[in-house]
């Protein structure tokens, strides 16, 4: 019988953290909602089994990114720095020939891709550089997400950024990506500005939910609403889809109320990627302590949403 | 026998709001931990409690705010602002007159002061102007706080008060104030701005946390802590008193987790000023329908322990 569930790819993230065990210990469960492949090959599979001292689990489905190196638990390298990119970069690859539905990634090590000269800081940059597109960052979980807006720029570049073309552009691809039917859109200044005294960025906005609404010829989006109140559990019963105009504004109500669970997803891109929303954890890694798996397992559940949601 | 618990005076805000019902629904609460003393005059305290079918308790002392007019419930009025503002200022002369040991404060109606032609926004700006002083403000809830060092202020003129001087003036007040010995300083930009590679206010911000430390001959100021984790769950076991760069930094988080039982101090005056966090609710004022009052008792607590530190 031919399995239908959706073929995921996964990449192994930084073999000198967490991601691998968190691999190994949650296949079981993921495999009964998805088809994983670990772009992991079998050498490097068995070494990292060893020192964990988990079995590797039956059906444990590989393509084989090529390596082969000695782990070094919770140490930065070179050498583990260039096999998370390869292994990201089978991924990718894998996804883009339409062999898998969709790739879910574990986490890399920044220092240790630029001890290995990879000119990327993260999964996102190397996303819009193979596809030339302009991916959306959004992080959450399945009681609320957010998308940025702006991402990793200084504060007060943020004002600035807020202008009614782009904004609209982006929410109308927000839109597209997530099939919500209500969105929140957040004001840029303290009280939304309080009609113009405390900033003039809300005009912007406005006139963006406005466009990006008669675009979708539906009142998708509404807003601005005032930033310290959106995330008040009310305004969270309004709405589950939120657009931040700027990284923390977004994440820091995400991660106080939602800090384990949350996962990391790109939208707007020819393929689907989600990703765990934490670090390698070096500290804890093949250290036999309790690992949190929540963000990786809804990381698997989100992108089998967005693939059925793709349909 | 006398009675050795504090007094706080409790102006009454507006009273085609929530207020007064407040106020009477807790007088029996709240009596049992301080002496209260409603500014109001008796007249109105009929009308009011007439027209809520809530009898007015035993012992509900007053100090009797001139004025005389009748009760719109839910209604932007001259009279009711100006009355709110009355009742307000006597509440801070009794406690410039140490007749009192703090005053908490029910809501106002920016429309309805502005209608009464007071040219004050709000509480925080009247007590700035009454003492001349810069008054910190502070909002949280036992389980945490957030002094705020910019406010009401547009986002794009953040960056620019950031400054060692101003700063580490507002820690050293902070500190002395709140005395606690752990206080959280977030930094500006996302990720604290990893070192320097997103904006540069994190400088001035490590500056100022080390003169405060060094001021204080003790290690009280931590940070910059990182915005988007610092509210996160573990980061909350270690802090309890945070300080934020900006408003929504603070806040979006703390109504996040604790919208219902936040209150508002303001600090670094003459006299202790503790407030609800919430609006006059026009909309369910006089209507019999549920009224949270966690905020205002949260807010006469807090008025106590800071009477308590004060000694």
């Amino acid at each position: 019988m031919t399995d239908l569930k959706p073929k995921i790819a996964v990449s192994i993230g930084d073999l000198n953290g967490i991601g691998i065990e968190i691999a190994l210990r949650c296949h079981e469960k993921i495999s009964k909602i998805c088809q994983p492949i670990y772009c992991i090959n079998n050498k490097m599979l068995k070494l990292a089994s060893y020192e964990l001292k988990i079995a590797v689990p039956e059906n444990f489905k590989l393509f084989e990114t090529k390596g082969n190196f000695d782990l070094e638990a919770g140490t930065v390298s070179k050498k583990a720095g260039k096999y998370s990119y390869d292994s990201f970069i089978d991924a990718i690859n894998l996804a883009n020939k339409k062999e898998v539905d969709a790739i879910c990634t574990l986490p890399i090590n920044k220092e240790s891709w630029s001890k290995a000269n990879i000119k990327y800081k993260g999964h996102t940059e190397v996303l819009r550089d193979y596809f030339d597109k302009n991916a959306i960052m959004m992080l959450g979980c399945k009681k609320m997400f957010v998308g940025l807006f702006t991402e990793h720029i200084p504060l007060k570049k943020v004002a600035k950024k807020i202008n009614e073309k782009d904004l609209t552009t982006f929410l109308i691809d927000f839109y597209k990506n997530t099939k919500s039917n209500n969105i929140g859109v957040l004001g840029l200044n303290p009280h939304a500005s309080d009609n113009g005294v405390l900033g003039n960025e809300e005009e912007q906005i406005i006139k963006a939910i406005k466009k990006a609404n008669k675009y979708l010829e539906k009142d998708i989006f509404k807003g601005p609403l005032v930033p310290d109140t959106a995330f008040s559990p009310l305004s969270r019963k309004n709405f589950k889809y939120f657009v931040a105009m700027y990284h923390d504004q977004g994440l820091a109500p995400l991660k106080a109320l939602y800090f384990d669970q949350s996962i990391n997803v790109s939208l707007n891109l020819p393929i689907i990627r989600t990703s765990v929303d934490h670090g390698t954890a070096f500290n804890i890694a093949y250290k036999h302590e309790k690992i949190n798996t929540k963000s990786y397992v809804n990381a698997i559940k989100e992108a089998i949403i967005l693939i059925q949601n793709k349909k």
